[in-house]
């Protein structure tokens, strides 16, 4: 099985990589752009099936729960 | 608009960030994991719908194409 995770910045939470990347993108592009935000992408392969494992992971050791979310999904 | 860019090792590169992440996941579930691997993961608003703008981001701004592979998707 192949499984994507993906961990973001909440909402509520600053993400300076975000805005210094945008400033980055929007001299390159000579553009304004609204806004940027930066995760971690994660793709996971396992012999079994077993999606409940795979949320555990990325609850506890791939994501950072007071400032950032994830989702979990099945490739 | 909004586009999500994923920025991920080439399929021929190792990814020692991948394999630590492997080891510590493997100790945590107690069972084997076949591969992880790490990209970057990227949340990009626009006021304009222009995707080859954010094509061309990708490809010379948000990724290195000597050791990653990128994707665009609206969303």
């Amino acid at each position: 099985m192949k499984y994507t995770v993906i961990v973001k910045p909440k909402k509520a939470i600053l993400d300076p990589q975000g805005k210094a990347i945008k400033k980055v993108a929007e001299n390159y592009l000579n553009k304004e752009i609204k806004n940027i935000r930066v995760g971690k992408y994660f793709e996971i392969e396992t012999e079994t099936d077993d999606k409940d494992m795979i949320e555990k992971l990325a609850k506890n050791i791939l994501s950072n729960d007071v400032i950032e979310d994830y989702e979990v999904k099945e490739s």
